[in-house]
């Protein structure tokens, strides 16, 4: 043996992504469709597969720390059920963990993914400088994640379900959404909200079938009012929801990660002067003025680590287990 | 020495309430108005004389564990300073804990008064009979204010200043806060907002000044419907910033203490349907259906401590603290 290692899989709703990480890096990763027309089986016996081929290359000289499966929420723990988790369809009540250690033979880590790129911000990115031990971590994606660290431990409430802020209400009788309320944050201010409101707001976007999130901001980029006006409700709606998080929970350090904080640029000014006007504790905590020399200051930053950030988490999760039990 | 006792201090904009504490009862309690107009420095004086006046009755024969004072926040923890408080005006910047302190020779626990509500709440309240160790409280009085504790241990944030849910947003661009953002939980759900609203909805209550939100609730009660649409709005607003701490937070218990929650039966009915149609995490754990026999169901329940809960826990909190360091 020469040294540990751990697997880490981010299984998502259109790529499942498995990766071995050695001293500090990801050495080895593995891409793949999560092919959901075969079925829940079929894509767990696809995660098994990739899973066992990395540990056979790493098995002859390494020990396994441990293997972190990273889900979409919400998925009820410990139970590690899946409970009518939007971007897997169909895999209601579905007992992932029981499905996968049956295949593997051995016992997994299994986390929401939100939480797993809330943990790599927080370990190997954004908090990394800051020798921060608490975070609350936004996704921007197809959906809104939302993973939330503190004093160094992922929260995970009663049933593992906590960290959906994104489902909170930011327009009260807004957009419908598909957790089967209206107005939360995730149609504001997911890539496709971002899609969803340019079309509402101009007739010649409406036509064009093909529109993506990226399309949207290059135009913004360029000076397209439409696509700024877009933007800004982004912003304001991201405001509107780190207003609750930040005066909730007094936090050090708020990230935004996911495909869209690439537009970071485009919508971060507009959030910023609102988060100034609709929360106080962000007032109060986000200069030195006005507080004493110990006061921690309240940073939001864009995240660090873009789209790897669940691989990366769930890759590192196994060797902060293993530290807090004292192993190597 | 034949035992131990704590001394509590509700300091609050109307009333200054102090009180021994001695074998799980409160037995001995002072209640002052708080002479805001005399000066801070006044105040901080009627304040200790109190708590010396309590001492100097149970010092003979038992031993002080601690002193705790309940304050408004936002109150910038370690440092024990008040952080432009609403219902304290002009005490922005105040050292409370170094000017108590100083004139009580000795060190106090320093607290905010929500936080200490939703100790009481969990050790000798709602929490007592279901051994939780997590709850949220709001407390709606004059104001909105809010305490978590996570695994029996208050959360405090960064900076002394986490539960600050009154001032999450529950109606964008909605009715101006003392916080200086618009659209407040606290403003639709504290007993000022309840008459501030009957008002809105009526030209006859507008006329009559000395309506008191005690007054709409029992107008609500014998059927004036202008007066129940009031309670309307007030659990809706409720339902839409409990999604949000549901949501993010997923604790096992959320509880609604302060004065106007004596008209529970009145909101709390629309409060719940609404809640039910908000929050995804609510539906999946409020029933025992669909989750795994291991989950934790999510309780709704009206504080049972009335407004002797800040009080309550002020007293608690010294024995909670030497339990935690091996003193009795």
């Amino acid at each position: 043996m020469s040294g540990f290692y751990s697997v880490g899989v981010d299984l998502g709703g259109t790529n499942l992504r498995a990766a071995a990480y050695r001293d500090g890096e990801i050495r080895e990763a593995i891409a793949l469709p999560t092919r959901l027309d075969h079925g829940r089986d079929s894509v767990v016996r696809d995660l098994c597969d990739a899973v066992r081929s990395l540990m056979r290359d790493f098995a002859p000289d390494h020990e396994c720390v441990g293997i972190t499966i990273g889900s979409p929420g919400p998925l009820e723990l410990p139970a590690g059920i899946l409970r009518s988790p939007p971007n897997l369809p169909g895999w209601d009540g579905f007992g992932l963990r029981d499905a996968i250690e049956s295949n593997l033979h051995q016992p997994i880590l299994l986390e929401n993914d939100a939480n797993l790129a809330a943990l790599a911000e927080l370990r190997a990115g954004s908090g990394l400088h800051s020798g921060l031990d608490s975070l609350c971590m936004l996704t921007l994606g197809t959906g809104v994640g939302n993973g939330i660290v503190l004093n160094g431990e992922v929260w995970h409430g009663s049933n593992g379900m906590a960290g959906e802020a994104g489902h909170a209400i930011v327009e009260p009788d807004g957009a419908p959404c598909g957790c089967g309320s209206r107005g939360c944050l995730e149609q504001y201010t997911s890539a496709s909200a971002v899609v969803r409101m340019a079309k509402e707001h101009s007739s010649r976007l409406r036509s064009m079938d093909s529109l993506t999130a990226s399309d949207v901001a290059r135009m913004a980029a360029q000076g397209n009012l439409e696509a700024q006006a877009v933007f800004e409700q982004v912003g304001r709606a991201l405001a509107i929801g780190l207003t609750s998080l930040i005066n909730v929970l007094n936090l050090p350090l708020y990230v935004i990660g996911g495909g869209l904080s690439n537009a970071w640029d485009i919508f971060a000014p507009g959030m910023m002067s609102d988060l100034a006007r609709f929360s106080y504790i962000y007032r109060i905590t986000s200069t030195g003025n006005g507080t004493s020399q110990t006061a921690t200051r309240t940073q939001i930053v864009r995240g660090e680590l873009g789209d790897k950030a669940g691989l990366l988490g769930a890759c590192l999760l196994p060797f902060t287990r293993s530290v807090a039990r004292g192993t190597p």
